[in-house]
């Protein structure tokens, strides 16, 4: 399968201002790239990147003052097959796990593992290990928080979430990721593009997406709280401890968002 | 100048218990160690050991059930120099910093700089620059927080010890932390030992220490919020985004600290 | 397309032997494993895995005394498509590279850039660069070099494989990637899977593949000197300067190989 | 004590070229640095730093055509010590290596240690392991090479430096590490200042010093193949697999070195 991916963002600066951008397709699918996955900025402005230290691949600027336009469009092969469910994956004792995952138990930003931890045993210490653990607390998030646009705050986190129990996709994977390291899975926050290939087409104007990994039976898995179903053409962009390692970009200055668009389509053999 | 740092720290565990210790001194030290700086478990378990992302040295263990020991004893020479205080050292702009230097800029756990950029700026965006304004964020955490080993609570952010005007050590270090970051000045936690050399005996029990780094002129400072003053013998053994990323121990399991004994003393040559 | 790749390695020790593995596939396929991509050794022993500083995934372990062998066998979802040619992509000024592209202009092992780079220059100075470039160190390597399994030797380095004038894949590699380096293109080596698809059946037993991976365009990009055609099913296991740091496995101890197979076929969907 | 280092490096260069330099002081050194270790050029161009995978600083910039120099004089805090002798540091079974460490077991550019191992267990595989079986391996290669500036070849190898018994510091780091990894014992490259300090004067004109770290009891240790005795004040600027890693310059273009001095002097507290 080839999906067609990209995005054309605009902003508005009022002097010179710095700026980190994570939109480039994460470097774990280079070799799925059929056409140059390039950054082009209107007006041109010089871009440096880097890989930051959890392998993803940022792009670094000075916008000048006025509108800004970021645009990239790319097309990207697919093997086309749904999220692997893998139930028989195990949950690792923590002294089995490879030290490189430990920071992913560790509470971040967005993901109070202190503030939750009492509540997580609560809900699944007992019940199942593993694979089918990490599915318990998918449906929980899943039935905890309500879906909503306008629930969208910068500031929130897992514990806010739970409590408020109103989200965007970041916020159930904050909740997850949070409820998931509670019970000693490794779990790291996950966006990208996820186009509507194999589901209905969602009104609602396209954006990047959030989802979670889950550390299990040797590997990272993809989950997805919100949508709570294997999705086909997740394109991943960037991994983190959560949201705050991962913003799309960072702008060192005032600015205003001027308009928003992203694109993951499927794209006619 | 020969300085003797050492630990006794003993939990009670109820079962084979999973333990990511933080508790050698930083591997930018090891030039400076006269003895060697050997972590010894009582029971004795195996202890194997790992350098986090952040350049820490970690070790990993499981404790058996009972009473458990964690204890090391080194000599360390030290230069007997105060803390450097570099007045002209100057910020970067961010488009200048490096690449490494630039996580340090976000938030994190506890320095939630998105919740305290605009009492920042107000506070300090008509001030000086660079080494001044870091100056001038030490001076008002140093007055805003009441010391108080009372005021200890593990789950105390930036936000939240800025709010409550109480804290310990930590909590300093976090709200300068972030108030540089929300200034654009990379800032990092920092934690270790650091005797009453050069300043009169402190009659509390010694404790590890916690400061943090600024980075000016193209290096990292350390500054010291809770005493505002350079010290002699700063001993450091882990830094990070914040206390979440160099916990002295992480324990996976129910357990009871049950003492606590920490040391840092000049020796005579 | 789906692949089924796996391997079977029988050593014999006459002690208990230490023993690094990079036999796993690599994390940048995780989100194409259908099935786990576990190793599993007879007689069993624990094994425990860390990631590198290329990225790569290792396996620890200590092997008894005795015939010891190590299997793995997983189903690899994969695009099916050839890799990506891409003419048009521009070889970067060095001052323009990424920071974490530099280390791939220097030497290494088995890559001495210091004895090639006078030759280099004088056979590619004069013609294009970029892509091009890169494509005419191709076809000098793949014409320089013939291919025969018995001119392999494990200490075989790109100048001696110059002068030789006989090599495996790794020496193909190895010779491409000092003069792409020679060239002021970052250059590194890959190894993996890589089955005969869309291509006639090669009557030699199956062994691993070594290619090359070249930093042009914002990207790195899959070469193949050995080959020089585009490949379907590249699967790539490790990454590194060259084959120093990526090998299969390192022994430390006396110890024969008894039988080795490997496998990567294309499975009917 | 204290130490004033630095250096004045000049080159001439005839078109506008890419230089990386790594000339500050490491940054494990950092809380040392009395003043600033500022890289100045002359003419002034804009320089960029970066960490390099083994925690390097490094700088970036372009020279223009013509004479360009590059400057840095920095006070350092010491503690005087003479490098540390630790008879009873024992060496570790691979196994319980930290996985860090491995990569200094392997082959690299100029230590070829699937040259040497025959030799090197010849040599050193009946007599003492850890600390004295490195302090062995340092003497037979300050016993094997014979010094002298006029043997100094940029592409000499351990291998080499064996068989031709003539060489340079860097030389006798690299047979003594390679030597040291044949014997599964981690070595590594070191690079940086060491002035004449508590032992006589050196009457050849002061370069930069190479020596190497070993791997024992569970941290580095420096060793000096070349004098084969504790020195005072060694200040590290870089640290790596071998001299390939740790270039003070490596230059993208035709150049020719018209001036070099550098200093390390005690100076009067």
């Amino acid at each position: 399968m080839k999906i067609r991916v990209g995005f054309e963002i605009v902003h508005t600066f009022w002097q010179p201002t710095p700026l980190l951008a994570m939109l480039n397709i994460h470097p774990s699918r280079e070799h799925d790239l059929l056409t140059p996955d390039t950054i082009v900025s209107e007006p041109h402005v010089p871009i440096s990147v880097y890989l930051d230290d959890f392998g993803n691949l940022c792009s670094r600027m000075v916008a000048p003052p006025g509108d800004f336009a970021l645009r990239a469009d790319a097309l990207v092969a697919d093997s086309g097959e749904p999220d692997v469910v893998q139930p028989e994956a195990e949950q690792h004792a923590v002294e089995d796990l490879p030290d490189a995952a430990l920071i992913y138990l560790l509470g971040s930003r967005y993901c109070e593992t202190d503030r939750l931890v009492e509540q997580a045993w609560r809900l699944f210490g007992d019940g199942p290990t593993g694979w089918a653990r990490v599915q318990a607390i998918v449906d929980y998030t899943h039935e905890r928080i309500e879906f909503g646009y306008g629930h969208a705050r910068s500031t929130k986190s897992a514990y806010e979430a739970h409590e408020e129990r109103k989200g965007v996709c970041r916020d159930f994977a904050h909740l997850a990721v949070t409820l998931c390291r509670c019970m000693n899975i490794p779990a790291r926050y996950a966006t990208g593009y996820l186009g509507d290939i194999g589901v209905p087409k969602d009104p609602a104007p396209m954006d990047f997406s959030a989802w979670f990994e889950a550390y299990l039976g040797g590997r990272w898995h993809a989950f997805d709280a919100r949508h709570n179903r294997p999705r086909i053409g997740r394109i991943v962009m960037g991994r983190g401890r959560d949201a705050a390692d991962v913003a799309l970009t960072n702008v060192f200055g005032p600015n205003q968002l001027k308009s928003f668009t992203v694109w993951a389509d499927e794209v006619a053999a």
